[in-house]
């Protein structure tokens, strides 16, 4: 079985400078996909088009006998069907879920994994039932530190065998807007998106919001398993134990302008006034400002935001460009959060590939 | 503006033999997305998880002002929209589609394009009103040779800029299985699969069902636009004007079984029975016999085949593979269909990469 696994938790590799994307990366972009950027346009990302991101296969779970366990350290063991489910309250969020290792591939050297470059984000109307009620009628222990959402999905993932696990500590569990949820955009979940149910914890890089959910377990101890302390961690080396990954970081999209080359995907625009426009988010507050620059991040120019939607949705923003001269431009957008947390124009490079939120370049040639 | 095309219709590149996936691959990888193959276990393939090929971006087109002209060598040039076309008689199929280009990059040396391993396909049940009737009202002139269909989506190809045009001739667009459709599963038809309305041409590539129809014009001469002259050919070199690439070639898929190692995709099952199962299809006639070898082409057992659900529609097979000794595995699945054609074990290479049928292989650790 050398053929399938690394050494137990060993880092995956780090390509070569002039490595191109192996055939096991093109195997993983051929089956997870983003969101085509054109589909920035949309308030809400229209069913297919949200971006997806499976560790390993999409299980088939019957919603008929799928039950919830809640169990661990609690005073009332629970389980739940779907009806018990739908018959608590119903709550819609509309929430821009974003994947930890987008923009992996833009990175470099580039941490060999899902290569994503820039489109691993989606905005969904996830409708369920709020998680923190169900928990106190369960009854936390005093001494609860994590809990710990289990998927039906099993893989091995670097020598490790095991289901899709992650745990939130209670504090973030106790959130009033991590929900169990159990539709999408109107309609049952779809298979792939975690059907029957999934969590959703808004704010939180993608890894947070456990598909498929087999059970949940209170625990009296910090959850180690794979997927928080191996997987989604920020690490610089192999010996780093690195922090978690947690929250989404600030970031702006644009719609790329004008019309692409199909190969190269670059864009082709004609002189004269070109609308900029696109979406910015950040998991650790509102996004304040969003700049735009069309020398490749030399100067800047504020745009235009529009209404901030809720707190867990991206935001529109616009400006226009006045395209004046022909030639070669690289534009490039940054966003710029609350907090003051602004994005990077050069890479945050780590080991794992993980929140890359290095501002996007979009190369366009003015005719 | 160099640096957007290649000369006028240029044969794009081929890779060197040991040339990794280029950024420009992956950029059109990201976009576009296959069928995760255990998604082969539906008969209709659940929303978000058929396969998609943009070629060049998804356009916005408003349904309420879109408007179908046919014109050209027709007696009555017509004017449709969308309330025309639903009050036509309305008929729904179950087609089974796969993109020209599925398997491309499984091609050893890889023709440079959308760089597909396997799962390019995906099975709906497409509704509208079919389309024959509509051009017999408008009236073909005696002397009509193709059918010409336009789409909204704008690019340049190879240097050549265009909006996505293909042609189909008389005897092909009359067959009474060729829709103009504006629903998908029961649903308005997605953004992405051509909204508000596409063509649908049962047993083609996909490259024929053209979507975000903007015109139909009927011509008098052979069409000698891009996507027919240059794109979707069989060629063997820059000089081979190449056979039209038209009808789906015979293909089987298996959902790869046991369980998946993250970063390599290679299967593990347990020893034991292991039950076999996938789709198989073909664009010029029913499949009547899937073969399954378990020791990488060297013998073949043949496979239980479900019932035929249609003319267009995938047919399911099965077959139990005892895993008795631990090892590693190469499984492959063949379909032949009734007209005798059968999937080749080695490679059908072309100079574009286009319609390989050759048989499928899993890598499997029997533990």
């Amino acid at each position: 079985m050398t053929s399938v696994s690394a050494r137990p938790g060993e880092l995956a590799r780090v390509a070569a400078p002039d490595e191109g994307i192996s055939v096991d990366e093109l195997k993983l972009a051929a089956r997870n996909h983003g969101m085509p950027l054109e589909a920035l346009r949309y308030d809400v990302t229209p069913p297919g088009l949200h971006y997806l991101l499976v560790h390993y296969d999409i299980p088939y779970v019957d919603p008929t006998s799928w039950r919830l366990p809640i169990t661990g350290a609690v005073e009332h063991p629970l389980e739940l069907d779907l009806a018990a489910l739908r018959t608590r309250p119903r709550v819609t969020h509309t929430v821009t879920l974003e994947c930890a290792g987008n923009g992996r591939a833009r990175f470099l050297p580039r941490p060999v994994s899902q290569p994503w470059l820039d489109e691993a984000v989606g905005t969904a109307e996830w409708t369920g039932t709020p998680l923190a009620p169900i928990l106190a009628e369960a009854g936390l222990a005093p001494d609860a530190v994590d809990v710990v959402f289990t998927g039906h999905d099993h893989g091995t993932e670097r020598g490790v065998e095991q289901d899709y696990a992650r745990s939130l500590s209670v504090p973030d569990v106790m959130d009033e807007d991590v929900l169990l949820v159990y539709e999408m955009n109107g309609a049952p979940l779809p298979p792939q998106h975690g059907a029957p149910v999934r969590l959703i914890a808004p704010g939180w890089y993608g890894m947070a919001h456990v598909k498929w959910l087999r059970d949940i377990e209170v625990v009296r101890e910090p959850f180690t398993g794979f997927q928080n302390a191996t997987a989604y961690r920020l690490k610089q080396d192999a010996d780093d134990p690195g922090e978690p990954v947690t929250r989404i970081r600030p970031k702006a999209l644009m719609v790329p302008p004008g019309f692409p080359d199909f190969q190269t995907r670059r864009r082709i625009v004609d002189t004269g006034d070109v609308p900029l426009f696109g979406r910015a988010w950040s998991g650790t507050g509102t996004v304040v400002r969003v700049e735009i620059s069309t020398d490749g991040g030399t100067s800047w120019r504020e745009a235009e935001l529009g209404p901030q939607p809720g707190p867990y949705a991206w935001r529109s923003w616009r400006l226009t460009w006045q395209a004046s001269a022909p030639g070669d431009y690289e534009l490039c957008v940054r966003a710029t959060d609350e907090r003051g947390e602004a994005q990077p124009v050069d890479q945050p490079w780590n080991r794992q590939g993980m929140a890359n939120n290095m501002a996007q370049r979009v190369d366009v040639t003015v005719r």
